[in-house]
């Protein structure tokens, strides 16, 4: 595996993706990624070739693993400096300068930027939290990961809506407790539910995350995944988890 | 146990509803209820006491079912005079005319008949398919039960919040393909999803049922339940589907 090498900051570390020889870079004061953005990444409808845009990428996770499952273009936006600079150095690491382009911007405003209904699927794994003074123990990196500092569930909602083209697909990773809202957004935006799926940690526990996956101006018809567990009675990871996270996907894998 | 003695019509029999010694009058031409009722009527949030109405009511099975956990009084209304007439015999069978009430009627109208805000908690197990001219074998009767040719689910959802107090329950038994549409439609007549529950045929497949509890002006927040799967590797029902139909469930039991 070839790989570039790349300057680590104060706090910064080298993770393995666990796939494709892949590395990522991570801070536990800045950023590091969650079970969630591997889910994302693994359960997001996309095209082979075309244009992919991950929204709110953090350090870059989600584009990093989604380069195993497609040769389309990647674009990533994230809206903090620090992390969108964190992101492209992971991008470097892994010689995928060619497919992977880092934004820093704000997602209310990109598509003026870059165009409206430009990208044929669109990823996100948002802030999940609505705006409060709570988690003072935060640094502004995570509180601005967390809680939706630079913008609400509506505003990203209604930019997935404006850069992806009619027929695109948009995937989220949310929590459970808001999909009343997420439903009731993306459908006011145009952006139809059609694929959701609970990941439950146990099997008699209550869901922990939602994905969900809308088509633009699709028609309303939502098929109900079966249940993603992620801990089996023994504590251990299920087989579907163990393969998500150690697979080698194929790039001619079909996604459904 | 004391039971009425009651006329059965042609095609009608007696079915055991396997619990409390209850029995229910059928008809494989006229109506004859599913799982869906059962699992709505153990999975609804209802009171001890007060005022508990039934929507689409059918045979009445969702009602009588409900004596089970509640000492409340319960209203049922049903559009079809055959199957209200059906509905009002099995409660006279199994001497449950003091708590429960059969009405016949047009949910789209019967606030104005009953009065607004006046249940505590409401069930409805609808017509789950929209108009269409397909099921041409279907008896009225049947076609009535399926399509939405008294209604559409907006219609119900909005007598829903026209029937139930502030901080009353609705809950709901559907098709997974539109849960789209019915988070959209309850939140827009302020019924906020609270508790909903997928339906399995089996751990790996999509859901083919779910049950959905909303609070009438109540703050978003979803809880998603774990996964109710019915049958198991070997083909049997699971010990909770068991356990639903067959146990003998306490009226003091709390229902969460």
């Amino acid at each position: 595996m070839k790989r570039n090498e790349v300057v680590l900051h104060p706090s910064e570390r080298l993770d393995d993706l666990l796939t494709h020889d892949l590395q990522i870079i991570q801070s536990d004061e800045v950023f590091s990624f969650s079970m969630d953005a591997v889910l994302l990444a693994r359960f997001a409808g996309i095209p082979k070739r075309g244009k992919i845009l991950d929204i709110c990428t953090g350090n870059g996770v989600i584009p990093i693993l989604l380069t195993t499952r497609t040769k389309a273009s990647i674009d990533a936006v994230e809206i903090q400096p620090r992390l969108a600079e964190m992101a492209r150095r992971s991008v470097q690491l892994n010689q995928l300068d060619e497919q992977i382009q880092i934004y820093e911007g704000d997602v209310r405003n990109f598509a003026d930027q870059i165009g409206y209904g430009k990208y044929d699927a669109i990823t996100v794994n948002p802030p999940y939290m609505p705006l409060n003074g709570s988690d003072i123990k935060l640094s502004i990196h995570q509180a601005t990961a967390r809680h939706e500092l630079n913008g609400t569930l509506e505003d990203i909602i209604k930019a997935c809506m404006h850069l992806v083209r009619t027929g695109g697909k948009v995937s989220m990773v949310h929590k459970p407790q808001r999909i009343g809202e997420i439903i009731t957004l993306m459908r006011k935006y145009r952006l139809e539910p059609k694929r959701i799926r609970m990941v439950h940690p146990r099997m008699d526990k209550e869901a922990n995350m939602v994905l969900i996956e809308a088509l633009r101006d699709g028609k309303p018809d939502v098929r109900m995944l079966p249940p993603l567990i992620v801990y089996n009675e023994e504590g251990q990871y299920c087989e579907e988890i163990m393969n998500i996270y150690y697979g080698e996907h194929n790039l001619e894998e079909e996604n459904k």
